[in-house]
C-alpha cells in the first residue's frame, strides 16, 4: 500500500495574538511542524498545540525558525552556521520538553520560512541543522525540500530524511521550485493540484514548468494553513488520497513499519 | 566529610552585551546555573557557557526565568501557574538540549529573580515550578531558599531538593531573607560572610537580626558573579571551605556517593 | 448641543499578527487610541493606521503601553514612575513622528492596559504619566479613567483631561470601575449599556451597583474593537447617539469650539 | 578655521547590559548617535545619554537601526524600503520626544551598523532613510558614508549632509571602504590614523589602498567607543586636532554661523 505525510505549521499564534485553524488541520494531517517561540508561538501555544496533536494523534515536530518575530522568520538574516546550529538546538530542546511533559515525543524537525530556503542557497547552513538535529536526537526524522541540499545533508550523516513536495507550487527543470516573484509559481486550481499531488505519490513524477517530466520523490505534502481555502484545500486532498487508497502517515510510523516488516 | 554545594549564575551574556566573569567563577563553584534566554543568556551563551562548564568540570543546572530580558527578570510580573509552569518546561528544555549536544546532562534548575521570590510568596507559583521540573525530568535537583515554600512544594513531589543559603544576607526570626529594602539586609564585611557560612554549613545554624540562632539548612551556597569584589570573595570562601576539610561538590555528586554508600 | 467622544484602541496588530476591524471601527468613533510598539503595534501597523485614520478624518492619540508583547500589556509589572514616564515619553514621540510624516498631528494620549490600572492605583505611576505627556507637547489631552487620579494627575499640571467612561462596565458607589473578577462587572445586554451610556453623558448620571444614583463626567466613550458583537454596538451607540442630537465629537474638537465662542 | 565635527554612537546599553564609556566619550566628541531601542539602547538609557549630552554640550542625533537586539543590528536582514522608511521615523520621533523633555533639539541622524551599510549598496534603501528623516523634520542632518549612496539621496532631496570618515579604516580607489574581510581594512597603528585624518580635513585627500590620493571629503570622522584602545585614540586625535588649529564643531553648529556670516 501505498502511502505519504501531510503535514502542516502549527501553533503559530503568540500571547494575544490568534492564527492558524489549528484544530480543523488537526484532522486533515498526519504530522504537524509547531512553532518553537522563535519567529511565532510561545511557551503557552507550544503547550496548548501539544496537547491538541495529541489529542488527535498527529505526530509532532519542530519547527525552528529565525529569531524575527516582527518578520514571521520569513525574512533573510545574514546568520553563521554556528548561530543555526545553535538556535536549532535551542528549539528542539524547548519543544522537546513541552511535549515529555504531555507524555509525548517528537517525529521529525522541519525549518521555517527563511531558514527553509536559506539552507537550500547555503550547503554549510544545512549541514548546520542537520547536525544540530542529530546531536539533539538522532532518531528524529529532518524534513527538507525533495531532492534538495538539506535533505542531502541530513542523509550524509545518517539521518531519516522526508523529501517535501508543495501541492500549489510549480518546479523548474532542476527540481527547484519555482521562485515566487515569477508569475508562474503558484498553482491556483485545487483540481490541478490534487492531481499533481497524486501524480508525485504514485509516479514519483511531476511536469516541470517547462512541460517535462521529472523524477520528485515525494514522501510527505506541505499543507498549508492560512488563506481563506486552505482548509477546504486540505479537506479535498485527504480525501482524494484515501480515495485512491493512499495512506496518509508520517514518515515515523513509516519506519517503524519498515522495521516491523524486515 | 562535610560537604556543600557552591552556586553561582552564569551565562547572562546578551548577544553583544557582555556580563559576568564565568570562567574565573567557575573554578570556585560547583554548580553552574545557567540563563536560558528568558531574562538574560541566548542560545550562543548557551551553548559557549555549557562548554565552558563541561573544561571546568562544573554541575551545570537551568535558570529559568521571567520573559523580561529589560528587567533581567527581576521585576515581578503578574503570571498564571499555568504560564509558570509552561515557561519553566520551555527553559528547562530549551538547556538540555544544548547540554545533550555537548554530551552533558542537566544536574538542576533554579528559578531566577523575581520569579524565585514569587515563588516564596506565592504557593501556586511553586507548585507549578516543582511540578515542571518533575515533568521534565524527575531526577532534576530543585534549589530553592532553604527550607522555603519552593523547597517544600519540591519535597512535596518527591524531588530531591537543595536548600540554598545567601552568604551576604542576613536572616529574619523566621529563616525568610530580610528584605533588600531594610538597611541591615546585607553583610558588607566579606570576613563576617565567611564565617556565617562555615556556622550555617557546620552547624546548621544562623544568627538572626535579633541576634537569636535559628537553625538552617545549607546544601548549597548561593555565589554572587556580578559586583567588584564578587570573585575575590568566591575564592576566600572557597579557600576558607577547603581550609576547614568542608568539600565543595555539587548535591547531584553527593546523591550518588550516597547511592554508592548505601 | 451636547457632544461626546467615541474613543476605541486601534492599530494592535504586530507584524504578520492581524487583529481587530479598524476600518469598520473608524466609521462609528472620533479618536483613535493607536498602539506603539511596545504592548502592541509595530512602525509599519501604524503608519498603516495613521494614514486610515486620516481618511476617515478620525483624531489620533498615542496608546502608550508596558514593553510586553507576549501579554498585550495587560499584566501588571513592577515598574519605577522614572521608567513610567521614559516610556510613555518614548512612545508618544514614536507616534508623532509617524503622524507628522503624514502631515497629521496628535490629539491625546491615553494609557493602555495594565498601565492605565497602575495609574488609578497608585499616584505616583499617573502623575509620571501626566509629566510624561506635559513635557512632551502640553496640548495633548489625557484621556484616564472618569473621575480618577489619573485625570487628577492631568488637572494638577494642567493639562486638558478627557473623562473616559465605560458602557459595559458597571460602578462601585465611589465611582470606580467594579473589577473584572466580580459577577456583576460586565454589562451584557447591549440596549440597556446603550442607556445607560446617554445618561452618563446628557445627565452626568450613572446608576452604581448599590442601584444608587452617582455622577460621574462622560467626555469620552470606550468602544471595544474586539470580541464578536463589538462592531454592532459601536454602530447601535453611535445611530442612538445621533438620534438624540448628541454629536459624536473628540475632545480636541470641542476645545477648539469652546475658544472660537468664548 | 578649519573644523570638523567628532562623533561617536552613544547610549548603547540596554537594561541591565552595560556598554561603552559615554561619559569619557562626551569630553571628546562634538556629536552624539543615540541609539534608539531597536538595536541598542532602550527609553530609559536613552533619557540618561540625553541628559549627559546636554550637560557635556554635544549635539544629538537619532541613531535608528534594524530591529535586532540580538544581532546588535550589524547583521544584515531583508528589509522593504517601506519598512526602513517606517522605522527610521519611529526612532527618530521617540528620540525627540526623549529630547523634548529635557529641552533639547535633534541635530542629525545617523543609520547604525547593518542599516548605515545596506544603504550604501542599495539605492532604494538610502532614498527611503532620507525621504524618513526629511518627513519628520527637514532641518536635520543626515550623516553618511563619504561620497556615497546615503550622502547623494540625501542632498538630492535637500537634506543638509555630513560626509563621514573613518580613521582606522582604508579606502578603496573608488572610494568605498576596504571590507573587514579584507587582510588590509583595519589601520592598527593610531598615529597613522591620526595622520590620515588631519589629512583627509585638511586636504580633502587620502591615499588609496593602491597607494593613490582619492579626494575624499570630512565634514564628520567616527570615533569608535568600544575596544580597548578607544577612548585613548579619541583623546589623542582630539588633541592632535587642536594642536592643529582645528575646531571640533558638530555640522550643525558650523551650519548656524555660516548662516551667521552669509
Amino acid at each position: 500500500m501505498i502511502s505519504v505525510d501531510l503535514n502542516s505549521d502549527l501553533g503559530e499564534s503568540f500571547g494575544h495574538f490568534k492564527i492558524g485553524n489549528d484544530e480543523e488541520l488537526l484532522r486533515c494531517i498526519s504530522s504537524a511542524n509547531i512553532a518553537c517561540g522563535f519567529h511565532a508561538g510561545d511557551h503557552n501555544v507550544m503547550m496548548r498545540t501539544v496537547e491538541l496533536a495529541k489529542k488527535f494523534d498527529v505526530a509532532i515536530g519542530a519547527h525552528p525558525g529565525l529569531n524575527d518575530l516582527a518578520g514571521f522568520g520569513r525574512r533573510e538574516l545574514k546568520v553563521s552556521p554556528e548561530e543555526v546550529y545553535n538556535m536549532v538546538v535551542y528549539q528542539i530542546g524547548a519543544l522537546q520538553a513541552v511535549a515529555a511533559s504531555k507524555g509525548m515525543k517528537l517525529n521529525h524537525v522541519k525549518p521555517h520560512g527563511a531558514l527553509y530556503n536559506m539552507a537550500e542557497k547555503d550547503k554549510a547552513l544545512a549541514e548546520a541543522i542537520a547536525q544540530a538535529v542529530k546531536d539533539v536526537d538522532e532518531s528524529l526524522i529532518l524534513y527538507g525540500l525533495s531532492g534538495g541540499v538539506l535533505c542531502r545533508a541530513g542523509e550524509k550523516i545518517g539521518l531519516t530524511v522526508a523529501h517535501e513536495v508543495f501541492a500549489d507550487r510549480t518546479y523548474q527543470p532542476d527540481g527547484t521550485l519555482t521562485s515566487r516573484s515569477e508569475k508562474n509559481a503558484i498553482i491556483h486550481d485545487p483540481e490541478e493540484a490534487v492531481e499533481r499531488v497524486l501524480r508525485m505519490v504514485k509516479e514519483g513524477k511531476v511536469a516541470a514548468i517547462n512541460g517535462h517530466d521529472i523524477p520528485i520523490q515525494a514522501d510527505t505534502i506541505c499543507i498549508h494553513g492560512d488563506g481563506p481555502k486552505a482548509l477546504a484545500f486540505a479537506e479535498a486532498l485527504k480525501s482524494k488520497l484515501e480515495e485512491e487508497n493512499i495512506r496518509i502517515v508520517n514518515p515515523g510510523a513509516k519506519k517503524d513499519e519498515r522495521n516491523i516488516v524486515s
